[in-house]
């Protein structure tokens, strides 16, 4: 079993990495090498050999370069998030469209039919949108990250009808409890109320405790991404791009579980100072999804934020709370 | 009022330049140039000045040379048809996405700000659909023709969110009665069948009557494309894509209207003649669209059938029947 991982120094791809070293196997077969590719070198995991590249998969001859050992399975991360694609228009149509095509195509003309794992994003929706989003819903992004994303989806899935490929596209949700420092993304809250008070540090609570929002585990992310290499394609049929499942919660109810699990102490770290700019942004979100296709695939995320919750402590903090 | 059409030589492309041409305004402002652009030269209209551009929008520099007029509105009506994206893979990309995104990138870099139409296609949609198709539902093309319709139309919506220019994309149903000579496209009978025998040939019914299909009249799609160039786009919103209204109808009320308009000895010249082939193909075809949104924004198709072969009568043939 060879695997591509491209984006492999992003937070998903490490921990992508890090479970695979530990099963050892994907689809049943013993993993025989790993290329891991980012614009940073992305770092050798314990116990399984890789080669690491990287640059700029848009850049002539860099995707065939990337593929020529012929990859089983190709996990397509990379990609700059939402606010620098906003910013910087020509680098996020290079690096989240051109960058993306130029690997299916180089996949395309070297013609070994791997399954191609990619993620996208519930940015592909924009407001207004029904409670509830159907897995019929039109993808009308309202960001340029979104759009990139949802072009992405398109070629997916003509370059699997096309048979060029066996791609599965999923739209992740919010990631939550994400790890590390806190960013300037206006989600950035949503792991921050949970990571900071755990880490006995304060939080800022931007928006009112009655924002719905859907989150899933950094675990379970990387649980969808070995799912989508591993799943029947002809069980997903023509229609590629799924919405994954998550955990459908209020602010308030985030910080009930937290208190749940880590006591009124823990709670009293986070402070709320409301943000006029972060709530008018977070109020044009999407709040639920249905998923059910992809839970009738055997998309599993948490069934509850305390779940969540627990999953960051087990991962990060060594099952500790401070 | 400067005008830039693409696709000029074509059908609709041939249609529209002569509406404008009598018309000799859009917008309330007199039509001050016409410039016209297809692979092959188009014809000059009689009465408008027009100048003749020839080429591949995706090579470089071309589509900059074709902005270079900066004119008021663009009509973007080039591209290659379903069948031939589907049968040369890069010629359909290169052609219907690359040259769509050279003529945008242009217009961006230029900074003047168009009105731009954008024909798309039904074709966006791939079944399974529901009876009606809504304006809500989701685009999963099962052709590269769609595909590349949909990237464009996401990438229209992106510029025009972002200010490069004000599109407005409409998706084209079937056009019916196609004047000219039937072609290979499996859609072909949907004219043949009114066509022919209005002319006095006979015409091959290949599908069931109970098929049922919709259709716009070529006098339509142009009045569909002067009303996006007229539209006041605060109105539209983000939602730059409308699927076009049109006349759902069964090819047997399409042959009663067809009797009604020319006879029964008219109607004596369709011969069913049953084609498994192009009855699988049409199968998988929408059948009725909502388009409640481009009707409350002004676009109107015929009412019925009967309209619809009138208007061919009318535009085709001189107002005779043979």
């Amino acid at each position: 079993m060879r695997i591509l991982i491209t984006g492999a120094a992003g937070m998903v791809g490490r921990k992508l990495i890090a479970r695979l070293a530990k099963d050892g196997s994907l689809r049943g077969r013993k993993i025989s090498s790993l290329d891991l590719h980012d614009i940073v070198p992305p770092e050798t995991p314990a116990g399984l050999d890789a080669s690491i590249h990287t640059g700029d998969l848009a850049e002539a001859g860099a995707a065939a370069k990337l593929v020529a050992s012929r990859p089983d399975v190709i996990f397509h991360l990379a990609g700059i998030v939402s606010g620098e694609a906003e910013a910087n228009f020509d680098l996020g149509y290079r690096v989240n469209l051109d960058g993306t095509r130029a690997l299916f195509d180089a996949v395309r003309l070297a013609a070994f039919h791997p399954r191609l794992v990619f993620t996208s994003s519930i940015a592909v929706f924009g407001a207004p949108f029904p409670d509830v989003i159907p897995d019929e819903f039109h993808p009308t992004p309202l960001t340029s990250y979104g759009t990139q994303k949802q072009m992405s989806e398109a070629l997916l899935a003509d370059y699997t009808r096309r048979g060029f490929f066996d791609g599965i596209g999923i739209r992740l949700p919010t990631i939550c409890v994400r790890p590390g420092k806190p960013n300037k993304a206006a989600s950035s809250f949503f792991s921050g109320i949970i990571r900071e008070p755990l880490a006995g540090q304060e939080a800022i609570l931007p928006v009112p405790r009655s924002v719905l929002h859907t989150h899933a585990s950094p675990r379970s992310a990387v649980g969808f991404l070995i799912h989508a290499a591993e799943i029947d394609g002809d069980r997903v049929g023509p229609r590629r791009n799924l919405t994954m499942p998550g955990v459908a919660v209020t602010v308030g109810e985030q910080i009930e579980a937290l208190e749940r699990i880590a006591g009124a102490e823990v709670v009293k770290r986070i402070r709320e100072q409301p943000d006029e700019t972060i709530w008018a942004i977070v109020k044009g979100w999407p709040t639920r999804f249905e998923a059910s296709r992809a839970r009738e695939l055997g998309f599993k995320a948490e069934s509850s934020f305390d779940e969540i919750i627990r999953a960051h402590i087990e991962d990060e903090l060594n099952g500790k709370v401070n």
